[in-house]
């Protein structure tokens, strides 16, 4: 039996045919003509899924399922709206199960989806309750109970960057002050480490971005860390606190056996791993006990493929 | 068949004998004997909980299980610690089980037995996802997924009284700061009530306590914004937008189909309830969905007996 996923991003479509262990046996993938509008990105995935299965000889009837994962909630009507991808209400379902009439089709929202796949196969194989927080551009989440995603009653949940953690000098893009994502992003690093530039504060990360303040960088913020500049050191330590108040204060209401870092920023894994149990553990209520196991991603961009396959 | 609740309170101990639909049929109390120690209260409980039995002509075989509710956290190996108690590791669930050999036991925190009892009988009846918020001296809370207690990996979940959701000018008695019971518990309405009034503001509320500021109570400060006064609609105020912020996090995160609120705090409900979705509202990260009903709990001190009749 075969499983086929697939990641619906903004540039791109990837999708894989997976086997029951979890390994992407063959991809493809087109370009999102979000120019082109819905239907016609719906057009191209149905042929690129086809053209995935015709290639490879393989008939839908020995397919599972097809998942989709895409950067937006889907909600319980089966709308979407996603201002990266132009859509606004589209009938994403309804147009997935008409192109996909004789398969069982299922679709998450992107940063749920990766968390299923760590979960079946990745940083959080074999654990039943487990937390993805995603720290890209933005911060997106994954619950897993019990083995499967879990969303809620009205499929919005697991948007764990917008949990409330504390008072920030900005406001968040959702309107709100004080949500995780203006704390523990790459853009919240950013800005912060701009922040101490434009006050004065001499730092290595300006000469990185040659100069220019707006070119800066993640990685140039984790690589100056590197080099105990003051400025990556500042931002690197706050952005570390402000994750350890929020997985602590995960831990004391979900209380998982793992949580794991995906996105971006996680590429800097020494640094964000590193006495980051000790941080955690000063925000747990009992501070004896085992808590949740704190890991990085291991599956990559490939956790969007196989989180989708797996989708049920 | 029957169930069996035990409610252990820091001063008595409640039993019922349950019936299938949440009926409380017979129920005896004891004082908590907390000079005497852990083993006199496990024998008094004992002792309880068969001369209720034997009162009542009920064979403990008749007996589908006995449920404890504790105001604390039981670790994974059945050790607790509570302080009003007086209990420092003391094997729990061994003494119990030493007593109640021939019948299935169990046993939870508190606050996560009364969300049990409210999910099954009360004010969260019908929901498979539901998070109760108990507002009395401290936050506690109880999180029920697909109709049972959930408590996490290492039975330390459910703590939201300790979820993180701003910055508070006075520390949590768990020795961080900005936890939701700094901002959300009678303790923490008295507090702030006491601080504007030491700080100059008149308020009636300082002559329903006859001029003791030591005295308030939070029945005071609601009673006091009955009328208006200016104390005490700041302080619910303040009390309200940290209680949104923790429920719109809450939905973000899990989603429920009901959030209840119980505790003492919650009987001026009118006052609480008012306008509490509005303020949730702007708090979600999807503002065009439905969300969480808010309600306040209906079965009172009973949910301890009932929800912990329920456990299993």
């Amino acid at each position: 039996m075969y499983f086929v996923g697939v990641d619906i991003g903004g540039t791109g479509v990837q999708a894989g045919i997976v086997d029951e262990n979890g390994k992407i046996l063959f991809r493809k993938e087109c370009k999102t003509d979000v120019v082109g509008g819905f239907e016609k990105i719906m057009d191209d995935i149905n042929i690129l899924v086809r053209e995935l299965l015709e290639e490879n000889n393989i008939d839908i009837k020995e397919i599972n399922s097809i998942g989709f994962g895409v950067p937006s909630f889907i909600n319980k009507d089966g709308l979407v709206t996603c201002v990266n991808l132009g859509w606004s209400e589209v009938q994403f379902m309804g147009a997935l199960k008409k192109r996909f009439e004789e398969v069982k089709i299922y679709a998450e929202n992107d940063a749920t989806v990766a968390a299923l796949g760590e979960a079946k196969f990745g940083s959080m194989k074999d654990s039943n309750i487990s937390v993805m927080y995603t720290l890209g551009t933005g911060v997106g989440g994954g619950i897993i109970i019990n083995g499967k995603a879990f969303t809620g009653a009205h499929g919005m949940g697991s948007e764990i960057g917008h949990a409330i953690i504390g008072e920030n000098y900005f406001d968040c893009n959702c309107g709100n002050n004080g949500c995780l994502e203006t704390f523990c992003s790459a853009t919240s690093i950013i800005k912060y480490a701009q922040k101490l530039i434009s006050e004065g504060v001499e730092s290595s990360i300006l000469e990185k971005a040659e100069n220019n303040i707006e070119d800066i960088n993640a990685k140039m913020v984790f690589d100056s860390y590197r080099e105990n500049d003051q400025v990556a050191v500042e931002t690197i330590t706050r952005f570390k606190s402000y994750l350890a108040k929020a997985m602590g204060s995960m831990i004391n209401t979900l209380d998982p056996e793992v949580i794991s870092i995906g996105g971006g920023v996680s590429r800097a894994s020494d640094i964000i791993l590193d006495n980051i149990e000790e941080l955690i553990r000063e925000h747990i209520l009992y501070k004896k006990e085992d808590f949740a196991k704190i890991v990085c991603a291991t599956l990559g961009a490939d956790a969007g493929i196989i989180g989708a396959a797996f989708l049920n």
